[in-house]
């Protein structure tokens, strides 16, 4: 056990002061419930969640009308703790649904300046050296609602939950542009994936040669469909759409291809009226799920507030807390270990007193750069972005103890 | 990307030489795969694997004659890579199956040697300040096959799966052992499931105040059936048995209880004769899991040997290993980070020359402990101790590619 958490330990402690939090004093043992009176159920070949825990599904599921694929998933954050994310509650965004690829009929290609295109079929990959790394996973667009001149009435989840974790297991991309024998003087490639939409991106050829990965598994197992099987590009904290799922192509080239998804997508309009291209990694960024609306407090006493930060930029080196809106400010404990990149979980005991409170979160990472407050964010930024909002987050608990989301 | 990474990459890049691993030159694109001629399937609310992967199951699952639910199932650690298990291909070793719990009528009693017994409801557990950790769960019956007089013609998981790895959040024990007020004197507890078994071990209370927990959540959602839900016990790397599944009650105690679980069962006899009880911590252990039966090579060249290595008595140290039967030893990376009582992921890059090899990896942890040779383990310990098997394992490559047990 680390200091820090020994630190934070002590300090619920304290605060619990030989007080019942929640415990009820009990007479007598509780009666023999009936599931120990008979055998339960068997071994089986692939487990799945609690029924009694249905309601932790994917939220806020929509897509473009006229279509079934083109939209996005998101993950319950409220209902989740830890870091890492189930796969089967990950995000999704789709740009033409999700492909039923055949492993053995798909093909990754390597070509464009190159001193040979390589052509490699799955089986060919799942040969190579491979790494595993920790890594959050956020889409561009995540939070967009928060560009709203008043605040959503959504759960933590349904706001801001295009944002996941895994690990990710994959092959080194700069092995296979050496094995291709990429032209050193080469400043990007271009990555497709094989959806209907043909989603593709520039990717800077620094990125790919410093931490991009082929990724092949998610959290130990192969990649799900609808996180790129059998294999998809994974850039570590860059919006979601450069780590292009299904990958079929990584042409090599001297500018930037200028697509689609480039152009007329993923640009991020500003107050002065340019658009920003090349937005690479997500900023700085925290939220807290506990307490959040639906996962509100049942009385005074003491709680737990917790949450998740993280930054496309490096490790996260702090998160504050403030549960007057923003006036006083404490430091959060970081759960170990803190991995670059990654979603960091912070916590902070706290005894409420019963009356109405904003609660706030702010992470720093180890740049420097710091989550802003929304009025700032918003001045810098205008409202038309749509894309990379990462401002300070209020939720107002009530007398009640129910949660809402405010502009505070 | 951390140093031993680079050297790890750069080695294999040396290895590599050039030369083409797996890449077929290509004179032209692939033509346009079906799957990109029309829009795929659309966002889901809890996704599963790829079709594809339907043979990654759980393997080996056997239970008790007579019985369904009294037995396990095995983690197919050869299918998958990286540290965290998917929680639906856990290792599963149940007593007398899985109770279907229903979490509003669960409760969990604390009492024996405390001031003042408790009852909790789940909410209330939920309720309090929690910690996540990652670290593997092992069953002291994991690769009991190995004290067989040869070698089993089984799989990696098969032999050896009842091992997984996961990111466990929970309540730390001694939070509401202290709000029992437990008798500062009282060296025991007696840790009881609700399933039909009444699952019981005696815990040293040393460990609850150090780092046991009551899991809740097991990689980000609340524990799988199969994993205890509502609620387990977790002591991180301890035998798996002692981490009650289910729990329903603590109780303080002076002495150890001698439950049927400590006495008729988990006991390892030992080659005079004698049996020992008690026998908590994981001893340390490695295993390559790439190549391994089932995973073999396809002709001369390069290869990734990848394995996992754990120790239930802290962090990995090093992983050596040999690619000649134990001769010679090189060095394998670990993936990072290494954290304490966690699967940890080696690899080294390996030429093969075509030529039949014997693969062995060595693992030493923190505390100097060091993986022995499975001579001097059954000399030491005799072959009827079923429990605690921690060998060296070594595979034998065939000229053909394909791999198999070998003692060597």
């Amino acid at each position: 056990m680390d200091a820090r958490r020994r630190t934070f330990l002590k300090t619920g402690l304290a605060l619990l002061g030989g007080a019942s939090v929640a415990g009820a004093e009990a007479a007598e043992p509780p009666e023999t419930p009936p599931w120990m009176t008979s055998p339960g159920a068997g071994m089986s070949e692939y487990g799945g969640p609690a029924k009694y825990e249905g309601r932790v599904k994917r939220t806020a599921i929509t897509s473009r009308p006229g279509t079934t694929g083109s939209g996005v998933s998101r993950t319950p954050l409220e209902a989740l703790d830890g870091t890492i994310t189930p796969s089967g509650l990950h995000f999704e965004r789709h740009h033409s649904g999700v492909p039923d690829i055949d492993p053995a009929r798909h093909r990754l290609l390597v070509h464009g300046l190159v001193r040979r295109p390589l052509l490699f079929t799955v089986e060919a990959l799942l040969r190579y050296p491979r790494v595993s790394r920790i890594h959050f996973l956020e889409c561009a667009g995540n939070s967009a609602a928060m560009y709203n001149p008043t605040p959503p009435t959504l759960t933590a989840g349904q706001t801001h939950g295009l944002v996941s974790g895994s690990e990710w297991t994959g092959v080194p991309l700069r092995v296979l542009l050496e094995e291709a024998g990429a032209d050193p003087k080469a400043g990007w490639l271009l990555a497709e994936g094989a959806d209907a939409a043909a989603m593709s991106r520039s990717v800077p050829m620094a990125k790919a040669m410093d931490d991009a990965l082929l990724a092949l598994f998610q959290n130990g197992e192969r990649l799900r469909p609808e996180n790129g099987y059998p294999v998809r590009l994974f850039l570590p904290g860059y919006e979601g759409n450069m780590s292009v799922k299904w990958l079929r192509r990584i042409k090599v080239t001297a500018t930037p291809t200028m697509t689609k998804d480039e152009t007329s997508r993923y640009t991020d309009l500003q107050a002065d009226g340019k658009a920003l291209m090349f937005t690479y990694p997500m900023e700085v960024k925290s939220l807290i799920t506990r307490p959040s609306p639906g996962v509100g407090l049942s009385g005074p006493g003491l709680y737990e507030i917790s949450g998740l930060a993280w930054s496309g930029r490096g490790a996260v080196a702090r998160v504050d807390v403030s549960t007057d809106g923003g006036r006083t400010w404490g430091a959060a404990a970081l759960g170990a270990p803190v991995l670059p990149r990654s979603l960091t979980r912070f916590r902070m005991p706290w005894k409420w007193d019963g009356r109405p409170a904003v609660l706030k979160s702010r992470a720093a990472d180890e740049t420097g750069a710091l989550q802003p407050e929304r009025d700032r964010f918003i001045a810098e930024h205008g409202a038309n972005a749509i894309f990379h909002y990462h401002a300070i987050h209020a939720w107002a608990v009530q007398a009640s103890g129910e949660v809402t989301h405010v502009y505070a």
